[in-house]
């Protein structure tokens, strides 16, 4: 049974998998992400998953490659769906301790379209809440989710609490997440630590979502690029040395 | 005047001036924190500024360290404003690209209080918002704000969009924020660009400490590490391997 | 007139330009590794610079994807290329604070083939020397190159003495490095401290090259991974709690 | 029996505990200190660690900050110790995925020193070689690394291959290093990723420590800041557009 107090019918999430693994190849990153994903979808939230490998994005700094020299780009169409999304979570492994180059491309992408603005003259990502999650074998989960969670709120995105959730077996080489070991289990499947936090995550990005959802987003005032190019001041003063 | 729309009054915001420098000299950090202060006050909420490093707090990762070993520690004097705040600003220097280690004292301490709960059973933080500003001369400003607001994010507060703000010359050795110049100006005073990303943040801040009063703080649902404990799982379900 | 003390001729230097953007349109990053290229070449070290995007490079973590379903990958004869250089200089641009994609990607590959070994059982990479030049317009080259001298060492690189160099304008929009500015003069080109910190680290990095040259790289003893594999311990002895 | 073929008599090695835990607690760093030092001994060189925290070493950016209203400094006379080692490895913990803020001071208070200059007219650490360990309990050690190695060779150090080794449990809460477990084994102890790139870094650091001393350090030729700034410019030539 789900929290019956609440509604997230028409809250939308989407997940990027930014493996470096092509279709139709397992990724451990989706195992993690299914666990999410789940809990959202008994609740009412309308869900998508996008691998985002498996898909030609061109490599860029502009909203469509294809202005730009690139026969293909199949980001404006994915990045419809995040103007549609409420909740957006990037999800991904680790490779030598960072992000993988899915992962920094898709924030590329994102950042190309950032000056983007909603109705209310604000950064079109205001009123979106964002995670992540990470896989790796051995360490750098928080190293990629610092990055991941500042590019988000600096595009406009509300970070909730505890928005991030990882698994990350022992140090050195070792199992992946949802590798079959030798005892015939799944390696990060029983961790409490990294189911609790997912799930703390997964309901933190729901009640933001829905909060933003209930107050419009966050309010227009101090935070318009437009108004404050044209000399509104929202109570800002000079600074003075003291 | 002040946004006449909302009503800010007992909203509490606390920031914390990271620098490496005792009082009495003057702090560059100091007149950055001041313009985001000011915009506060001018809509009511009540601010304070603790100079950290003015204060004799020990190191380590318990409440208190005086049982541990240390015979002073203003920490527990100090975390009780931040028990009170709604607001929590993390302001500081860079040094070699990095935050000063008076800002990692901090964290450090924050995080050793961060299994306190409030009475919803949620990490105290929760409800919280949380934001930083950083100062140096030439390189850095973003690293220190990914660690710090990943911090704050990881400990239960909310983070806003964009909610960092800084100044930065150009690399190299060169004034510091507020340094006065050869033409007798005072360095980045003129910065459009860090005046209105600290008017933004401020903004952000107070609108999110607002929403989040209002909606009487994070719905406890699915983020109670003791009901995790107790066993009630929120609609998560053990992965399954596919 | 060059240094006449010494003599690099044989030394190869590989720099790789991270850039998003692909020939013939111009690229700031390559006005930086000029400066480098120029020392270099005056002195009898043969350089070569990739400009990566130009070459069409596959993703992922095997060192020949064509092996694991893709089409194409410029990757092997690529990596031919750093085999047979005693430099390698890894250049790109900053992206919301943080290395570009394809810079993690060359990082990537680099790293898929970490395990190959030199004739002395050691890590291939093992006696190379590598460095890293980065522009942005405002914040992060302290943190880019962390990110890429980190990797290089940690996959067998020797990192001589400030080994980065970068060019950052004031913070917030404006010129890139080599930009034509309002003036007519070229963003940074006078930047006393990039064209200082450029030469330093050439210098560097060829010293140490020839140094690592003329001591036949670094001494075969603890450092190979078949001979621990077989059980040789080179004086490591099992700790012991205290 | 020891490597027989080289002499490291002579060398002198330092490491930094920066351990948040005083003596005479036990500090889990201090075990992982131990395999690099006693490898170090067996070698003929000559080894000091100095548990930082327990020093009365002042926050600043001043070679002695009692000339900058602090009572005690212990920082210089620690220096003295700098000065006279071929070696510096930093060790510590990891809070909150980053370094401690002990060896955030330490950074600070070594780059304070960091215009000394030695008789060739190069930066002071010219010569020396740097490595780094880490210990945690989940997570973050490649982080702390590349801040810690980042740093040193920003200050002169030679950084040689693979420098840096830490020990990690699976994520989550857990024991830290050589915490005695159920099964009364010490965690990590029997770790062989974690042995191996301990030894693997030791050796690799006397290498290139030998290497560096043999060569009476990295040749002085285009890497002194004092003839840069009286023109000198070794073959660095202005950076034209193309």
């Amino acid at each position: 049974m789900g929290n019956v107090q609440t509604d997230y019918k028409g809250i939308k999430a989407i997940f990027f998998n930014c493996t470096l693994t092509k279709s139709p190849q397992p990724s451990h990153t989706d195992a993690l992400i299914n666990i999410s994903k789940e809990i959202m979808e008994k609740n009412g939230v309308e869900t998508e998953v996008v691998r985002t490998i498996d898909h030609d994005i061109a490599t860029g700094i502009y909203p469509d490659m294809r202005e730009h020299g690139w026969k293909h780009d199949a980001w404006p169409a994915i990045y419809q769906k995040v103007k549609e999304a409420h909740i957006v979570v990037i999800a991904g492994p680790i490779w030598l301790g960072d992000n993988s180059s899915i992962t920094k491309r898709l924030i590329e992408r994102l950042y190309a379209n950032s000056s983007d603005q909603n109705e209310k003259g604000q950064y079109l990502n205001y009123g979106k809440v964002g995670g992540c999650l990470i896989t790796g074998n051995e360490d750098g989960a928080k190293h990629c989710a610092m990055d991941i969670l500042y590019s988000l709120q600096h595009i406009g995105f509300t970070i909730p609490p505890q928005a991030d959730a990882a698994w990350l077996g022992e140090i050195g080489p070792g199992p992946s997440y949802g590798d079959k070991m030798d005892n015939g289990e799944r390696a990060g499947f029983d961790s409490d630590f990294t189911n609790r936090n997912t799930t703390f995550m997964t309901w933190n990005l729901m009640h933001m979502a829905k909060l933003l959802r209930d107050a419009d987003g966050i309010p227009a005032y101090g935070n318009q690029p437009d108004q404050w190019d044209a000399g509104i001041r929202f109570d800002f003063a000079n600074p003075e040395y003291q």
